[in-house]
């Protein structure tokens, strides 16, 4: 019988890997680089032959091996067809099973990079237990990976889960990256919120720590509330205003059991959700308050503990 | 085999019931008064009694027909349990398939009534052909059925397309049914068109053939638009700004192949479909600008259509 499974996290700079058990279990994981030239073509055969060392290493056929999960950094559907094109790699338009197919004899399925995050959130994660739910990426943009019923929320385009794009503000006068103005990602994201800070100090001069920072984050924003900060908390008040109105929203339309907060913002820790689920609870429909919140537990490794869990699940 | 399904959509003034044969096709339909003495006990009891009949009419028996699907106006569970109590009915909570199977031996399932009108648009009205749908209901409030990969999307609480009470206003001084404020409800269904014209004509003098009206409602505000009303063209752009900017940020959720407008508003036809896309592409995220939109097409009997797909689809 198949034990194991692999699960491929490709990203920009490098492809993160690991070997699972049927249990869930990571028995090893390593990266390779990801060699972008000659539009990505080394890519999927680097992994193959990383997978089919990874197997003599270890002593395995790849008989014992259930299936490679693979995570990509671009709008999928179902099968694994990335649509339209995974920019960050320099890839077009291909079906991802097929060609990684060409060079390993394990089966193969892919899906969107933040998707498979979600999956692995639920299956090993802050959200492990429950089958409905809403991953929130609070990163350098906002990204979201919805589970319903144990399945991903792929939708028409790939655009299933694109939650920093919904549109929060009619008063902004700057573009979001997507050409749009007045996106969730434009308040919430790591530079959102960067950006908050910056427009509150530029329009009061209340005294804040955050005046003597050379550099403003999100990072040194949770660190003033956390140190008390007045101004500091009210900054982190708009972000929670924000992304508490959006996940309202997103939980009036597919209603999960939980959100789970991950990204590099999430590592203010719980702070953070002190300053969503107030918020949330505010806008929320009826029963829908009640939806519970957790921190994302599985960091950069989510992406190949959920591409892992497409095979094993 | 069997070849035959009952659909039965129980609302609060009438159970409306339908014979389906297999391939889609209403055999027959009629309607049955929904008796709400003592706490509904007997609208079930009344509901088999009448498939029973229809039946002995029909000259067919039990094992030829498939299964009964039944929706119910309250929150539901995919066991179709109502979740806290169908208020409309007098009716606590309970599982339905269960309730009805004591009366009848025929498989019964059961689904919430707006969830099943989706269900029946994508089955035979204006999402035919699709298998990611959301439909809209503009009715006395707003309504949503979110389909997707041909599956109810219920959510945890039954609150799954809940898309009436997505926040939308931080400037609403009025309470909606809900008890939030600013609910895209309050702007879009047919008492908020209403309600936009009366603000509008509070707030202004302009002419316009509104004013003329003793009783404003959206049928008088699509009807003024259609004869050239500039004010009414107006109140309707408002109208299409909501509704826009809120399925803008749906399909930024679940990024459907298409939305299916229906409801007593959409009674007014095309024009309505012409208020509503450009303000959705305005607000939509990339590919999501693309999605499509049709008009509902069954009316009142999308409920006894989608009742039957339940158990056919």
């Amino acid at each position: 019988m198949s034990k194991y499974a692999f699960g491929v996290d490709i990203g920009g700079t490098s492809v993160k890997m690991g070997l699972f058990d049927r249990e869930g279990n990571v028995l090893d994981k390593w990266e390779i680089p990801t060699v972008k030239d000659n539009s990505g073509a080394s890519i999927l055969p680097d992994v193959a032959e990383s997978i089919l060392a990874k197997l003599k290493e270890k002593g395995l056929r790849e008989e014992e091996v259930l299936g490679v999960g693979v995570g990509v950094p671009g709008p999928m559907n179902d099968e694994g067809t990335i649509l339209g094109g995974a920019v960050n790699l320099g890839w077009g338009s291909f079906n991802i099973p097929e060609a990684l197919g060409a060079y390993i004899k394990i089966p193969v399925k892919a899906a969107n990079d933040a998707n498979v995050a979600a999956f692995g959130e639920m299956w090993q994660g802050g959200g492990k237990g429950y089958d409905s739910l809403v991953a929130v990426t609070l990163g350098t943009g906002v990204g979201g990976g919805i589970i319903v019923k144990g399945r991903l929320l792929v939708g028409a385009y790939g655009a299933g889960g694109e939650i920093g794009h919904i549109h929060l503000e009619d008063n902004e006068a700057e573009s979001c990256n997507c050409g749009n103005k007045g996106c969730l990602e434009q308040y919430t994201s790591a530079t959102g919120i960067a950006r908050l800070a910056k427009r509150y100090l530029a329009k009061h001069d209340t005294p804040t720590v955050l005046r003597e920072q050379s550099h403003l984050s999100a990072k040194t924003v949770f660190d003033a509330v956390k140190a008390g900060d007045a101004v500091a908390q009210e900054i982190a008040g708009q972000f929670g205003d924000y992304l508490g109105k959006g996940l309202a929203m997103v939980s009036s339309v597919v209603n999960p059991e939980i959100f789970v907060i991950g990204g590099g913002v999430s590592k203010a820790g719980e702070v953070l959700l002190s300053y969503i689920e107030p918020y949330f609870k505010k806008y929320a429909f009826g029963k829908c308050k009640e939806t519970k919140f957790a921190l994302a537990k599985l960091g950069n490794d989510a992406g190949i503990y959920g591409a892992a869990a497409l095979v094993l699940q």
